[in-house]
């Protein structure tokens, strides 16, 4: 079908500069400068996008569907025989909504938590609320040493000759979110990753940390490290932010002892898989819209916003196109990646094994923020082209409230494909509450509001339709 | 001192007629009817209650004494070491503060909590986050049992034939918080209290209860039950809002089945006490005005809000007074009563004890709500004309916005002297986020902004000063 429809990018949405952006004409992939008429490349649009939306908010799937996966499943941390029914599972719901579907192998890190126990024995005696890092190595039986507190590198470098033998205490407080700023999570995640290895360096014997989210219960929240290679591995788990706290308290007024016990165990690798579901493209089936979450999640909780909302996302986003007869030009592909919480190896195996696709690859979206109520999209900076048709796109979304696309992160899992040139997008959300649960056992479902959800799905069906449907691609000059 | 000041109840306060409500004359002990004039009984206090305002919001008193009282001595339940360590600290702190001190002897119950464990077993296996009710009874062994929910007390007689054996779960959601309606704990409270026996009446095994909190990061909430005498004591415990919510959507598909572990044991009674530490009257010393709050708490967290926070806002609006050396008419009595929590022994005993002084004890205030910013007071309401009169002492709180004055609850410790004719009065806070805390982990030093608790001090210092020395009782009519 051809169409001789004048496509222009429309100045509606904030985030990028307007008047610097070419728009293009229809089916001929030439491109050119914008106008500045009224007429948009959107406007052919506008009415598949309202179907979707009117769909996609007034279905529950994705909210049953992610029922299932917390409450039946569970979490389903790499290794675990839970994540293994989980990919089972998403695999024939797939299939039973009538999608293309494939399973493909990856081997994935195996390790497992074992008993945890920790407490301040001086100069008071408290038990602590604790979660070993993960990827932790254990203790070698109970680990008994003073505490040094650092709120910084600094401060830590700063106690360095009292740091060998010792149990470092990074006590960094997250900064509460705003509507500005966000979350402060990018602060403070790197004494996490690498605050153990940094520890080491100086002697450390364990290192705790403050848990990283700017409210609590006292509910400690893990997360993975990253150990250097060359450094002695030692043993790191998160307290409660209170229990944090009481220790920077009491070690202002004199020496603090600690004793830890981590048993955690790293086994060989374990097989696990990525999953695929498609809705196969009626011109241009080679090229591909990929929408992606990640299966696997953290040991304690639901996962049901990190990532079970992201997984269910995109499934009923790929559902509700098939049940509207909504067939794009190209192929809109769910890839539900394994392994993103300690390894990213899903990930890393999907931009490997689809090398040679990524050329054709026009679009990869993630969502890893939660099933909070849409916001709009954030797209790797490098793209400048695909921010501002994806602002043009995202002007759609106003119903929802979904139409803010600035450049910035777009998610883990999709990034091992930017060396191939595939355009990434995020989808944001309004993500306040979202590290008050994270990689903790409050991450549950009664935390995810099934309309909201209904609303992300709204939102990745209609941005994953329209870029697969688009006459050009959606990163062409 | 004489005087020969014309006070006249003045109207600027919500929560009463003013119309209504006479005035009165000093000294003199008669009272005329109040006039329209602007004078005020309160303008002869307006400067020495900004100078209690000024003295107490620059002191960090309070907050160092809470610090101490729970990050050095922690939780104290009834029959506990840490209870009498917190119960000698406090005697020693008032005395090192130059206040007459004593101690009066209570016995107490001795409740102890032991292991505690529990797990959804079918349809699916999932550990649970409890906390086993205050005073409970332990279950023999290992209990496993099918679940019967109830959001009503009308749903467990409806289900009453499916209740012999069974365990109960009471998954009733606490409201949030409106600036309206303030708290939805005494709406929920009743199950918590009550819900054990009344299973128990129907042939419950146990009986698990929804946290009793509007928001939860997966921390349960503990808390006394009541058992009925005549009825089969029970165990029960609370599960977290979450755990009761996953057990409530799984039953609603099918069968659910718990195994419950409680190990708690009751152990004869232990010997605690009151502290009552004084400033003593200038011209009235056997007329008392008593400040209270309860040295116990649950055996989790700090007991932070509840109630250190109490305790060191009576102990430091005392020591406000004798530092500024405002020595009023009548005794200004700080009441620490023990074992609040599972008994309220220590305010039956104040009771009892002081019988032959409640006709000359003119008014009791609690602080038994958290250490956040002062709003006001709750006047018990049958003390029409008291709540007129605070109404308008709380006008001089205005620099603190602790203004209003309202007719209400004022507390458990106070209560045992309402026979005895007392005025009662609770110090009213902005507390919506105290049952977020309210007897669980999460009630620790950290969720106390000294800021808020010093202006808590000034608040109660205020309206113990004022009434104290008042020519004539606050409930003279």
């Amino acid at each position: 079908m051809k169409r001789a429809l004048l496509l222009v990018v429309a100045g509606c949405t904030a985030g990028y500069q307007s008047g610097s952006l070419p728009g293009w004409v229809s089916d001929t992939g030439s491109y050119t400068p914008r106008t500045s008429g009224k007429s948009s490349f959107i406007d052919a649009y506008r009415e598949s996008a309202g179907r979707i939306i009117t769909a996609a908010r007034a279905d529950r799937g994705a909210y049953q569907k992610l029922a299932h996966l917390t409450d039946r499943i569970g979490h389903r941390l790499s290794g675990s025989p839970e994540l293994e029914r989980a990919i089972a599972w998403a695999a024939q719901a797939m299939k039973d909504d009538g999608h293309d579907v494939r399973t493909e192998p990856v081997m994935v890190p195996h390790w497992v938590r074992g008993a945890e126990d920790a407490s301040v024995t001086a100069p008071v005696q408290r038990p602590l609320h604790i979660i070993g890092l993960g990827g932790t190595v254990p203790t070698k039986g109970t680990l008994t040493a003073p505490v040094v507190v650092a709120r910084s590198w600094e401060q830590l470098d700063q106690q360095a000759e009292r740091v060998r033998g010792a149990i470092v205490l990074y006590d960094v407080a997250m900064p509460a979110w705003t509507e500005e700023n966000g979350s402060g999570y990018g602060d403070v995640v790197q004494f996490r990753t690498r605050g153990p290895s940094r520890a080491a360096k100086l002697g450390a014997a364990a290192v705790l940390m403050r848990s990283v989210t700017a409210r609590s219960l006292r509910t400690p929240h893990t997360g993975a490290l990253t150990y250097e290679p060359a450094l002695p591995k030692i043993p790191a788990a998160a307290v409660t932010v209170e229990d944090s706290q009481l220790i920077a308290r009491l070690a202002e007024k004199g020496p603090v002892t600690v004793r830890l016990r981590l048993e955690s165990q790293n086994l060989p690798d374990a097989k696990s898989a990525n999953v695929i579901g498609e809705l196969r493209g009626r011109e241009l089936p080679d090229e591909i819209v990929v929408i992606g979450g990640h299966i696997d999640s953290w040991d304690v909780g639901q996962g049901a916003h990190d990532d079970g909302a992201g997984v269910v996302t995109m499934m009923q986003a790929l559902t509700t196109l098939r049940k509207l007869g909504l067939v794009p030009r190209r192929t809109v592909r769910v890839v539900l990646f394994t392994n993103e919480e300690n390894g990213t190896r899903g990930a890393k195996a999907y931009a490997e094994t689809h090398a040679g696709e990524l050329a054709k690859t026009v679009l990869a979206v993630e969502s890893d923020s939660g099933g909070f109520s849409p916001r709009g999209f954030s797209v790797e900076s490098k793209q400048e082209r695909a921010v501002a048709r994806i602002a043009d796109i995202a002007s759609l979304l106003a119903p929802i409230g979904a139409t803010r696309v600035r450049a910035g992160h777009s998610g883990a899992d999709v990034g091992p494909m930017e060396p191939g040139g595939v355009p990434l997008v995020g989808l944001e959300v309004d993500n306040r509450a979202y590290f008050d649960y994270h990689h903790s056992a409050a991450d549950t479902l009664d935390k995810v509001d099934p309309q909201q959800l209904a609303d992300d799905v709204a939102a990745v069906a209609v941005l994953a339709y329209v870029v697969a449907d688009l006459p050009g691609r959606i990163d062409a000059p």
